[in-house]
């Protein structure tokens, strides 16, 4: 099933897909359902809210309690970064104020002159996770959704710490759906693509993630607890806009089109 | 004044500390205060708690929504790891589920043989705070307390990025109370040290810090909105125990005091 974060009415709802429609259910977002235990597929869809070409939507979750990303996740981009293969997952952070909804405008241009894509696969937890194996590490996934890493470079190289470049305001979007691991599986091999103005950038396929959704959450999972609402950007293939000879960034009035096959697609205007 | 988080009946209760004693809020955590917008000098005590000796502390903020680290923030710990003064903060995350109370066991032996110490001063935002100058960011503090940016430095250093090591589950004492900033000012010039089993480890003062926290605010809050309850802690003097000849770790029984003047101390004891 897929399972959205709608704007109405000066809020949110989260809100359930059937037949090109939105219906709502009982919690402001994808992340109140989840965190209220009920099992997905026992959802009862309420009221219609609105056509899926009418959806305004809000970040997936709103507040993710944390939001974990992997920095070197598939050969191309290890390629394109001259780096070795990792023995472990590179992992970093952003927090919910980065966020932003699957067709939200993207102003970064005051924090920023380096603004770059990353698209990815995005994993959504479900449900309390410690020390998992890679079964218990299956269940704990919910579902996944896309987003883009959206990267100030500029700030993400100023320290070692990539931190400040990865989690500037409404700068990342999250969305447009979840679609749930019991209609999409736990390693989804999808085609995943990222273009501006139309121009394809990135192209891969989410099978070929070194780390897939499950080791993720084995490895994250033997040091910290992982809860229902927290967020893995499992990584982007090569194609980045800091790798290219000469680099490429976003500029204002630029269209960033995020999308894999069977998630939908995530469509930003970059504006001053 | 003097607010803390203590667990009390199987759950948590924000209070204030007058004479030695406290006395309850209305709030489950200091971080629920500070939401909700009070002035911290409005606040009335209510019923009798308990006596400051018998005191539980939980993490002074349960949920920080953020939790932002500073790297290397002092000339002693840059002068140990022999690197350059930075023009930035290198900034980092550790995440909610690594906090712990000001004296409880920490037990991180299945998942590190690294474990290393870190005092530092930790500032606590009181209110949303965006593009902040040096004067609006004085009065984003709400105030200070003391934290241990505990760290297992083998998990840490395993890729190019530090969270994994930094966000071990209740590993962070975070702690035992909030000293507003009517009280202390926004620079406060503390003695902080950290001992091993007695042995001082780490000995400086907070005034010595290259970012103090108001700095702190205006750098972070430039490209991420910080709101009441996050946290900066805000780096650590020299002294930590990778950087020894030989190297010193935490091993199982140590007791490990974290100590500020005037704000008192963590005193936490490593368990297997």
């Amino acid at each position: 099933m897929k399972l959205a974060t709608l704007r109405i009415g000066g809020g949110t709802r989260a809100a359930i897909l059937r037949d090109q429609a939105f219906y709502a259910l009982d919690w402001p977002d994808v992340g109140g359902v989840l965190v209220s235990g009920v099992a997905l597929l026992d959802l009862k869809p309420g009221p219609y809210v609105c056509s899926i070409a009418d959806a305004d939507y809000a970040p997936l979750v709103l507040r993710p309690p944390k939001i974990f990303c992997v920095g070197i996740n598939y050969i191309s981009h290890l390629q394109e970064l001259a780096m070795e293969q990792p023995s472990h997952p590179t992992l970093f952070s952003k927090f919910h104020t980065s966020l932003a909804g699957a067709n939200d405008d993207i102003a970064l241009f005051g924090m920023s002159s380096a603004i770059d894509w990353e698209a990815e696969l995005v994993a959504v937890i479900g449900k309390w996770t410690s020390k998992a194996d890679r079964d218990q590490a299956a269940t704990a996934i919910a579902g996944f959704c896309l987003g883009n890493d959206v990267s100030a470079r500029d700030l993400q190289t100023r320290t070692p710490q990539w931190l400040a470049g990865k989690t500037l305001d409404a700068s990342t979007p999250l969305g447009p759906w979840l679609v749930s691991t019991d209609e999409i599986g736990v390693r989804p091999d999808l085609e995943l693509s990222c273009s501006v103005n139309g121009t394809i950038m990135q192209h891969g396929r989410t099978g070929d993630l070194l780390f897939d959704a499950a080791d993720l959450v084995v490895d994250i999972s033997a040091f910290c607890t992982l809860e229902p609402g927290d967020i893995i950007f499992t990584g982007t293939p090569g194609g980045i806009g800091a790798a290219r000879q000469p680099k490429q960034f976003l500029k204002s009035g630029d269209i960033l089109m995020t999308e894999i096959d069977g998630l939908g697609r995530c469509v930003n205007r970059l504006v001053a």
